[in-house]
């Protein structure tokens, strides 16, 4: 099979490269790159050159961001192409739209490499669904963000200056806002919550990250052994669900507790199988590339050919995510119990009613920090 | 498509309870049971009725142990009959007369619950085989001993005690040898070994248990930071392979340390993707019976067709497996330096040389208790 890749930076070359060394019957015959990068014979910087090849019957989508992702991946679905993408921000923003369009054409629409980078989370998700309905799912899904906790709890040291360190390792972008204000997983979030629960996810889900997390905040979870991980969550039952993205604290004998440097660990819960967790490396050329290729490989040898349906009746209601909620805060809150030293606990708050507290007490003390409190076994 | 169930014990009623309430297109229509146990319209005693039913067209090996199950496994493969099976003991004494059948006949050979229950192990570690070589896996792979393992660490009990109440739970059989000598993990790890390396894999490995384990062999370990977990492991390089099952001491922050009670935690590290690990149930009917009606779905839908070529020319090298080995003995060993109380290190020793060793430290002091060391990170 031919197939073009949009987009050429670092996922786009991974797959370039283990196509080539690794993958028979695959071709990558065309490039979309911009107009000053045209480094290579398959490079082009037309779309509408490569939509023209009627041999290229797959577009491997790595470009990032919403356009013209979006209108690119629309058209090469109208027209019939399968298309496998690693994109979580224009899945997350349009996987319904792209869902009935490969409806519509009957072409593939692959996504697993748009969450938990290697991780073969999404197919896993999906052949669950075979059997099992997923009552919820959870998980560490930023590799940029479980560095940063990582190392601030192992080395002892502050926020900033660990995010500095994975600005300079190339784990973290210049700007880290997508990933530390919790952006990147809540996208993750949707597309997972979508594929688990078998409906178009809401959007506006209650987010929030781990720019004010400190060492002292760390140093008082760990002393009631805990440890603080930022975790996308969703769950489903009785015909609704709810999903949000925030910091929690987990035992500190939990896998969770204990996933290193920058890798996603994400637990899905089946009715007979019963929790099952997937870990691997959550981003990087190879392991997302390799994410891309396997999903390549599904759509050639026709042994997956995932259906998005969101004709679920399911009714998205946040109250079903409830949870105690730490705050370290100098604002005032009503209902707080004492927690520690600056800190506080709120009990039995739906994680959008503890969103829009956050925001309350932000608006005093701008460094607050909240997390939930994960329900010890 | 009609299918049979051998044997109707825990399992075989699990399979047979997903499939009635979630599963369609697939009916049982035959059950295989004992004489004195025919309580069901769909059982009969006699293999040959069965095979004479031209309507099965699949058969689910649920009884365990080697024969009749070898017996009935050739037969239907012969027969052209898909087989799914859960029972280690027979594949790893078989896999490659069992795949020479299916590949002669054309009929389908999954294998998947016959290692790690419900966790998806050997569907993974295919899929990552189509991309990747698999330099090594390792991985907690019997439920009864990490459970054993993990209840004395948190509750600070002793061998004998928690194995009692493992017994009582029905986590443990009454002759729990299988289990605590490692000869389970050796069966799964010859299975992996030769999924994951494409090889007829060698059955003689060096394998030990934890009969020997004492909670002041855990205190020890734990004041180095270690806690000792029983894992099945192979590597393969350079045209060679070699496996082996033992307890290793890891370190208490990895995951392996932190897999809570009769859970399951499988890695596979392949060369774009880089380490995965798979965790999840590792017994039980619901847990073991979705792995099995998941072989079911693949082979029904054509899925999945997994194709065991063992003419791999890897040679199995015991050399390539090399540790430090720590063993707690009264026994006087050579080349032994100071570990901790009754303790001694003995440095690069292959698995196969540790389990010559703890053979002789044995024969002087049967109560001795050997663990490789895992190394740091």
């Amino acid at each position: 099979m031919k197939i073009a890749i949009l987009g050429y930076g670092t996922v786009g070359r991974g797959v370039d490269q283990i196509i080539a060394e690794r993958v028979d019957g695959v071709e990558v015959t065309r490039i979309l790159e911009l107009p000053d990068r045209l480094s290579d014979p398959r490079m082009t910087a037309s779309y509408d050159e490569i939509l023209a090849d009627e041999e290229v019957e797959l577009v491997v989508e790595c470009m990032g961001g919403v356009e013209p992702a979006r209108t690119y991946i629309m058209a090469a679905l109208e027209s019939g192409r399968h298309v496998v993408t690693s994109n979580k921000a224009v899945v997350a923003a349009h996987f319904a739209d792209f869902a009935a369009a490969s409806v519509a054409s009957g072409a593939g629409l692959f996504v697993e490499a748009a969450v938990g980078g290697g991780v073969p989370w999404i197919a896993s998700v999906e052949k669950v669904r075979r059997i099992d309905d997923v009552s919820s799912f959870s998980g560490i899904m930023n590799g940029t963000t479980n560095y940063i906790v990582d190392a601030m709890r192992r080395q002892g040291a502050d926020f900033a200056e660990v995010l500095a360190e994975a600005q300079r390792l190339g784990y973290a972008e210049r700007d880290p806002s997508a990933d530390i204000d919790g952006i990147d997983v809540l996208n993750k979030t949707i597309i997972s919550a979508s594929v688990a629960f078998g409906v178009a996810c809401e959007r506006d889900l209650p987010a929030s990250g781990i720019r004010n997390l400190t060492k002292a905040d760390l140093d008082l979870f760990a002393a009631r052994g805990r440890t603080v991980k930022l975790l996308g969550r969703g769950v489903s039952e009785g015909g609704r669900y709810a999903a949000a993205v925030e910091p929690v604290a987990v035992a500190a004998d939990s896998l969770e507790a204990n996933v290193p440097g920058n890798f996603n660990l994400i637990t899905a819960v089946g009715a007979t199988v019963g929790e099952l967790k997937f870990y691997g490396q959550g981003a990087g050329s190879l392991p997302t590339g390799n994410a891309i290729v396997q999903d390549v490989l599904d759509c050639v040898s026709g042994t997956r050919r995932p259906v998005y349906d969101f004709t679920s009746q399911l009714a998205y209601d946040p109250t079903l995510l409830r949870a105690d909620y730490v705050l370290r805060t100098a604002a005032e809150l009503g209902d707080a119990e004492p927690y520690g030293p600056g800190a506080v606990v709120v009990r039995d708050l739906t994680a959008a009613g503890a969103r829009a507290l956050l925001d309350e007490a932000l608006a005093t003390d701008p460094t607050t920090f909240m997390a939930a409190l994960a329900v010890e076994e």
